[in-house]
């Protein structure tokens, strides 16, 4: 133990140097970890100890084995952002020890991030910063403990007369309420927002809306291309209007009514955001769908018709935001749906944006949703 | 990707349900994932897909390939508490997809959890709650945004009225800030401790103690048995005392004396909160050391000889308060250690507890030691 704890600490002092080719480890490595590296062009440098495999790859790249047991690949360039990866060796999938983990395809998964300018929006800045504090509250709805992330915004503490609006913002299927944080960086963008006067300060809530099932509780949801549309997300509606907007009003000086209270979600995220905030007008004035699993909708039947009169839906509803990446494999079905939602007459903001179905783009959506919040 | 996020949520749909042999998923689990599994006598049964591979082990256990493609292995009974472990997959040393990670060995890393009677006093209760809060500050000692991990206890945000002491509490090396929340449960300790009466109210702040090297900065600490205890942690020691405390007191309602200070740590932590603790006697009045990484302490030399004069050292320090188990590979150094406090005159409570040099020890140690602070 102590030869092997001085190790580690000797070891992390070789430290993280650039190479003579200018490359320099990812960002997402755990400290020390000198690969994965990302070089000038964006091209990445994988490299795994695994001296007796038969086969190492990562994503569609095949590593070639080196003497020393090590095997590495250099990709073509990535484009900046965050890119989840695993490594798979002789049918083994699983993690890159050089890399920090991120909740995502249900299991603790690698990612890296490629920086570049896109990256400035969401860097820690010298700008007043919030906090993201993890809080616990008893669940009925789960007859459970659950734990909830909620960022709130600089000066929070100090400032002890003023409320403050809330934004609930989920995550996508396979992933948890730390991926805000971790992988979205929410509070960056938020500080970076806020100090820039573009967003109103506001606190931003995180539930897990990934629900496993209870002994005797309902059966799993149908499956099939309508299954997000037609998921009634029933226990994720009862933890979120039973328990957890009541829990976040008695613990935070919120501004508690419909008008400073918003939804929002990626992908599956998206599903829940539209399902519960429809579910709940008296709760919610706005509603952002970031690339939401939402395929086809019909809003003279979908959400039990309460979409069909639309001027009614529109007088209700501040805001109601979706986006969606040209190169997502959803980005059909969400656009078949906003155009119904147009011949609806349905008031909406519509965003095709580049990029597909990734975390770079959904940090991006926060960044231009939440300046036309609680406005 | 629509039909792979389908296939998730279906998939977490099937529970996490008792088999007939009354086994269950551990709690440290990613959620739904039914391996590894604890089975009624704390053995384990690791379960992996490697198809390709030539050898699977697990600690000293060598994994038995199935004929569906799955390696598989039930172990002798485990401890009640908290193991990390790693897969080896030919050569390949990596995380479980089924274990949630645990930042240790310098990497994301997998454990279990086994449960007993003695994780009541870490679980959570219906017990008024405290929260962890993630604190970004900028450091001028190290140039760079840091990120720090502080529980608040219950109350904190209601009770405006109330000043509280702090505890700064550290992890060992290969570990980060993460590691009191995630593998202490620190919160849920200090939350049934505070609702028994039996602590105080307090703030414990826990920083990375793992200090990277800087370009041009000092060189590596040297190696050796005497290292941690002649390692000056200069950079630590400068984060804590010219950026973190500062930064404490001016953001929480903290009594920013020395009498409402401590310093602890486990392993690495503890030779840094024994450093850093002696060196500011006018900053800590309470220093704890949990298993820590000092080996035949001289009071007469060491730490600058501020222990050299005993009567004085004692008049400072309102407690030290040193643990180690006898199946710690460290315990012959500590308990030298403790023998020349005791020969010297230096004041301690010493606590010689069965275990070994693991977080099942370190949470005992967090509930035994927080009660006798701030008295």
């Amino acid at each position: 133990m102590v030869l092997w704890l001085l190790a580690v600490v000797t070891g992390l002092w070789l430290g993280q140097a650039s190479a003579p080719d200018g490359s320099l480890p990812a960002p997402s490595n755990v400290p020390g970890a000198q690969y994965p590296r990302v070089h000038p062009d964006n091209s990445v440098t994988f490299r795994i100890k695994a001296d007796g495999a038969q086969k190492v790859t990562i994503g569609t790249y095949e590593l070639a084995k080196g003497a020393d047991g090590f095997w590495s690949v250099t990709t073509r360039p990535y484009t900046p952002g965050f890119h989840y990866y695993s490594v798979v060796v002789d049918g083994f999938t699983t993690t890159d020890p050089g890399s920090q983990t991120f909740f995502g395809y249900g299991r603790q998964n690698s990612a890296i991030e490629i920086p570049g300018p896109e990256s400035d929006f969401f860097a820690p800045k010298d700008v007043p910063h919030g906090a993201v504090r993890m809080e616990w509250y008893y669940s009925k709805a789960t007859s459970r403990w659950r734990r909830v992330f909620v960022y709130t915004p600089p000066g929070y503490d100090r400032d002890r007369g003023t409320r403050y609006p809330v934004l609930y913002l989920q995550h996508g299927a396979g992933e948890d309420e730390t991926g805000w944080s971790r992988q979205g960086h929410e509070n960056f963008i938020l500080d970076n927002l806020i100090a820039a006067g573009r967003s109103k300060p506001m606190i931003v809530v995180n539930e897990n809306g990934t629900i496993l099932p209870r002994p005797g509780g309902p059966p799993p949801p149908p499956r099939g291309p309508g299954a997000m549309i037609e998921n009634r997300f029933t226990e994720f509606d009862e933890v979120v209007s039973r328990d957890l907007i009541p829990f976040i009003d008695a613990t935070f000086r919120t501004v508690a009514d419909r008008d400073h209270r918003a939804i929002a979600g990626l992908s599956m995220g998206g599903a829940e955001a539209m399902r519960v905030g429809v579910n709940h007008l008296e709760r919610f004035s706005h509603i952002g769908l970031f690339s939401p699993a939402i395929s086809s909708l019909d809003p003279a039947t979908h959400y039990d018709a309460r979409l069909a009169d639309a001027a009614a839906f529109n007088k209700q509803l501040r805001l109601l935001w979706i986006g969606i990446g040209t190169e997502d494999t959803l980005h059909p079905g969400v656009r078949a749906s906003h155009e119904a939602l147009q011949r609806a007459g349905i008031r909406h903001t519509w965003v095709e944006s580049g990029g597909g179905h990734t975390w770079t783009v959904w940090r991006k959506y926060l960044a231009d949703f939440a300046p036309l919040l609680f406005r």
